[in-house]
């Protein structure tokens, strides 16, 4: 029996706040993959958060130009012939006769194929499937060290001063000195430019790197800074459920919510020097 | 002559203050669509901030599973065969001999095809050329109520409240009532799923709504609001570069920054009931 995909997720995080440690119970917002059907062929798989799953491929085919009516769309539902794991992760949809679909245009993000399933499980999976060794457990990073990355990022962002909108990635050392930072409007290619220009530099795998971004910690970032040999990754907003289990599968230290004094940390937190507490209490950010 | 793609732009945009209306100069972060050719053969185009193109081409083999090392890049650069507008938007990949690239596993999100080209004003024309009509000039907004959005969709936001970190979407009438809301771990799907309830109430084009995005307004948001036939389009951060130029292509309005008492308008300023004053100076967010 598996159960259905969820748009919220509880785990068990450590909460570090002025040198307090407390191991807190806290929710993550569902990520799981859609697959998006028509007409019996894949078109899309998307990383979303899990309900009004029909809405979404409805509204995915209207504003990517597929339909223009309602009345163009003749059935839609989930799957029902597919494994029990990929239940809710799947949607088709039939359109009317004539209409003529342009799927190899619009055909993308294919990445999570049929061979290995739709659900967070497979997600996961085929990141492990790539061969990507786990990062080394030696690295020990001072919690006060981590608190000060934000400004040092915020310091180093030309483009962010002047347009107060942009994501930022940056890439660390572990006593917390700044080595490399890219900006752009895509979270994932800033995090790309940070990896292409470590490549270049013959500096992969990035054994030894804390990488910050801004914004949130979904699946994809984890999965790049896995690929790139990444074991800590810091966000200064909230991951996702698929980003945690992802982290900890790898054996990566996974840190949200990273404040002056403040963050939770959801993932390998054996690399950040604090003590645990017991006390398990309800998290409010 | 054409100039290459940049990481800044400057516009001029109108600025509401507790009541007061500036004109003032802002700094835009630049967006542009990047081409990355493999081999010959196009593998994607991602909406990115113009720099650092090529470490992000070779990242993003790098962490999407093409390439394992530098040495397996033969050569590298930017398209020369290109049109002039296109100059900076491409480049193009040499892969080593014996590198079997899963091309169809990974080409993804290939909308603006070499058939109209790879830049900013080809961006717009593939959304011009799907005969979208530009929303009337009728709607008139209270800013005073425009501030109060951004309350109103928090307050129902049932799994941001509990998780902390996820993007939003909602439908408000020009009045300022929340129609409907969706949160997504994917801004975008957030959009879509909105515009797929929408479509499923037949009630596109929503001609007299508002759109309200946490986070960045960037062009894929203006894009599908286009589509949906919402003349207005309001983020709580920056709008990207492109989805200025796409606002006001389309006739749309554009506001960003949109905080209690203060937001910035990017297009369409004719749809809000502000006064607007001469002065022009420098912002700062």
């Amino acid at each position: 029996m598996s159960t259905p995909p969820r748009s919220v997720e509880v785990t068990l995080v450590h909460e570090w706040d002025k040198g307090q440690v407390r191991q807190v119970q806290d929710y993550l917002a569902g990520e799981e993959p859609l697959e998006i059907r028509v007409n019996g062929l894949p078109l899309t798989v998307t990383m979303r958060t899990p309900g009004h799953d029909l809405d979404l491929a409805a509204g995915f085919l209207l504003t990517e130009g597929l339909i223009q009516r309602r009345s163009q769309i003749a059935a839609m539902g989930y799957a029902e012939s597919c494994k029990d794991t990929e239940r809710g992760n799947i949607v088709e949809i039939a359109l009317e006769a004539g209409i003529s679909l342009e799927l190899e245009r619009t055909r993308r993000n294919f990445f999570a194929g049929s061979s290995c399933g739709i659900c967070g499980k497979a997600s996961i999976e085929s990141v492990r499937v790539r061969g990507i060794p786990r990062p080394g457990a030696g690295m020990r990073v001072d919690p006060e060290i981590l608190c000060r990355l934000p400004d040092l990022l915020r310091g180093a962002q030309p483009v962010f001063q002047r347009t107060g909108g942009l994501h930022a990635a940056g890439l660390f050392t572990v006593a917390g000195r700044l080595v490399e930072q890219r900006e752009d409007v895509g979270r994932h290619n800033a995090v790309d430019k940070i990896v292409g220009w470590a490549l270049g530099e013959d500096r992969i795998p990035l054994s030894d790197s804390i990488l910050l971004v801004s914004g949130r910690g979904g699946f994809e970032i984890v999965q790049k800074a896995a690929v790139a040999g990444m074991p800590m990754v810091v966000s200064i907003s909230a991951p996702s459920s698929l980003a945690v289990r992802l982290a900890r599968e790898m054996g990566m230290t996974l840190v949200g919510f990273l404040r002056a004094e403040r963050f939770v940390v959801y993932a390998g937190e054996e690399r950040l020097e604090m003590a645990s507490r017991p006390a398990v209490v309800e998290m409010r950010h």
